[in-house]
């Protein structure tokens, strides 16, 4: 993990700071930063976070400075979450084509055409078929197999008695950008990872993004159909279902045992309570109570959709008949 | 192809058997179920395949078991569906990596980083790109084209004079699963395979499920776009056309000249009539009668869903002009 | 680039022809053909480009040949869409597996499994990692990295700074086809190609389709999320954005600064003005002007769906209060 002085990167982006210099290893949320990482507050709704972040530096603007604890430095700028995006790159991991063989358990089945990165760690029993792409820094668990044409970012971790079926995608970079007044759009790399646990079966063609910062879970026993789409820092609760192209936007948690049909998908930043289905074609705006099954967009509770189609069904008949 | 004594088989599973012991070759369903296979019944609207079925075997609940006829030996228990996932583990085929050089006619330009599984059978003049993988006892007709990075599993039957883009999957598992009391989703192996009929297209990245049972097939002269989803047992009728991003859930079938637009979908074991068009985004939720436009979610006739759109944009004018 | 006799064209799609013959290179639109290439007439809302078209010949209805400039020969046919399938395919570039080494700037990195078809061009400092193709007489700018199991099909143009992400697939062959008085499909071979501009990041399995005349692009800093969908001879303008599984259906053009969510899609051949934003999972079936949010299916503006879903709440809590 790559490290810089605080002065080095105020320097590379324009920030003026002249207190006592410090190591940084990373970025992270308010909530979640340590004292050796830089935050930033670019959105009131975390302004409780000000005041108890264990950040070491944060980027904010002037009239918020006042809010942070002493122990974090505040970083003065008009644009958080542009100084964000650009500090992000200098944490970036560095791609390269080079990799090595990986170490492995006994009974594994590799295809000669599968390609390591570095430091690859693989169970026992692990087959993995042609065209696979194993990320630097990865680790497989025993008894998974991994289908051909599978891409498996660097630092990924897929857990034991898992099916990657061809063409799935895991630890792709998460949808986030910063936005210059102009109207271009600032990668902030997304420099966290993605957590498979045990169990899991992911159908052809699925991606699953990586997190900006932590981790993007799939939990044990969860099983997703084909051309699932998984934003960035979402959290898939266990023995979650989520059938063909599903998708979830960035940073949605969900319970355990989450139904979701096909063609369905939510919003970002919500939470699905365990339990909770959702119809196929759903599309869920806001946060949901589990235990209940919700159908239409905006989804609402099924029993009420039903009532709606009624009423709508109806509403049509009158107008007929009135013809 | 495995078989097993029915002895051992209800030993694995913990199913009482004390009748006469007999070779099973496999799984179907009770109204495909050869004498040589196990059956199962465990939704009451296939009630009327009991009487008939020339099944083996069947699982099946203790109340049922009358019905069955005397060919047809009852294998009683609570959970017949999570019993049969158990036995489809061990009609599995054993995923390995070993191929071998296909059988191949004359003309052929196969780039030398193509990998196939054994007894692969290719016709004359089909041309395959980098990256692409042919699984065991898969046959590809002849003047096919497979572009790069599309996977195709074992079994799998590819008709002459098709064209599949990259990263086409086709046989991938479908989607099926057994579910235990307490909420663990037990994978139903899918041991069927799937047909891809002479003069297809199928557009990049699109995903095909291979059958639970039996056959999944894309009928002659089928135009599939890209992105779009297939599920298990699926019959896409001849001279189909499936827009981008279309999805149609497992075991619905198609009569000819179906037209599906974009992002439009069907929920699974639906019909849907010959020269039937759904517009895009429509989201069919039942059967339908061909040779009509059906548009909306759920999908109705396309002129009453104009009605509908009318009569709602008359109720928000009325709100408007009242406030 | 293939060239024909107009005479041999006509001969082989059963055109009676007897005018002086010519050298023919192609084709395309009325509007955009030259006077070495074919055109055609098949729908009456291009009517008024028959006479200004600067084509050497256009496939046309003998009703209207007389519309058409003394430029222009007159292939009289009733079909002239089935007529351009079958001379398309004459025009259609052979795809063959051979290549060979690109020619290349410094600093590239570049794995040892990519492959690489005939005469491609790669900038400085160019990273592709294992998996990836690149067709024939493809060009990729500097710094622009590309991810495993990436597909370009041939004459593709790649720009500087961008990031391809794993399994995209850029360039694939269009959705385009005529159709026979029986039904079945003759495949509009799709000789155009795919630009993508420089500072442009596009997600996982993304697919981006190839133009049948002309050429799709994705303009300067735009940025795509996880399977997306670009049809044909779309023109997705500067610094758009695009989420996860949001498709755009044939000959679509954006202005700059288009916003799409989640799910969403568009209709074909619209136009979506600058700073247009439309909210996940709407469906867009008409032009719509920039600047404003759109909502829903059919797509209105975000304000008057608010009232339109506030609308049907209040439909469903008065049913639900009589009951």
């Amino acid at each position: 993990m790559s490290s810089y002085k605080l002065k080095d990167i105020c320097n590379q982006v324009n920030i003026s700071f002249n207190g006592e210099d410090k190591e940084i290893i990373g970025l992270h949320t308010l909530n979640k930063a340590s004292s050796l990482e830089i935050s930033f507050f670019n959105d009131k709704k975390y302004i409780k976070d000000l005041a108890p972040t264990k950040a070491g530096a944060v980027l904010i603007e002037k009239e918020y400075a006042s809010l942070l604890p002493k122990t974090a430095i505040a970083l003065i700028t008009d644009e958080p979450y542009l100084k964000l995006a650009l500090i992000s790159k200098l944490f970036a991991y560095k791609i390269v084509t080079k990799g090595s063989h990986p170490s492995m358990g006994e009974g594994c089945d590799i295809d000669k055409r599968v390609r390591f990165g570095k430091d690859v760690t693989i169970g026992k029993n692990v087959t993995i078929m042609a065209g696979a792409y194993i990320g630097d820094f990865s680790t497989i668990g025993s008894n998974t197999i991994i289908y051909p044409n599978v891409t498996i970012y660097h630092h990924s971790k897929i857990g034991a008695d898992c099916i990657i079926h061809a063409g799935v995608v895991i630890g792709s970079d998460g949808y986030g950008f910063a936005h210059t007044k102009t109207g271009e759009h600032i990668k902030i790399y997304q420099n966290g990872n993605t957590v498979i646990e045990d169990d899991v079966e992911i159908g052809a063609n699925t991606t699953i993004d990586r997190a900006v910062f932590g981790t993007t879970y799939i939990r044990k026993g969860t099983k997703l159909d084909n051309l699932v789409q998984i934003g960035h820092n979402c959290d898939i609760g266990e023995y979650t279902l989520m059938a063909g192209q599903a998708g979830i936007a960035g940073s949605t948690s969900m319970g355990r045992n989450v139904v979701m049909g096909g063609q369905s998908g939510t919003a970002g930043h919500l939470h699905i309570g365990d339990f909770a289905t959702i119809a196929g074609k759903g599309g869920v705006t806001k946060s949901l109570k589990g235990g209940k099954t919700y159908a239409g967009f905006p989804a609402i509770e099924h029993t009420l959709w039903l009532k709606l189609q009624a009423k709508i069904s109806s509403l049509v008949k009158k107008r007929a008949s009135k013809e």
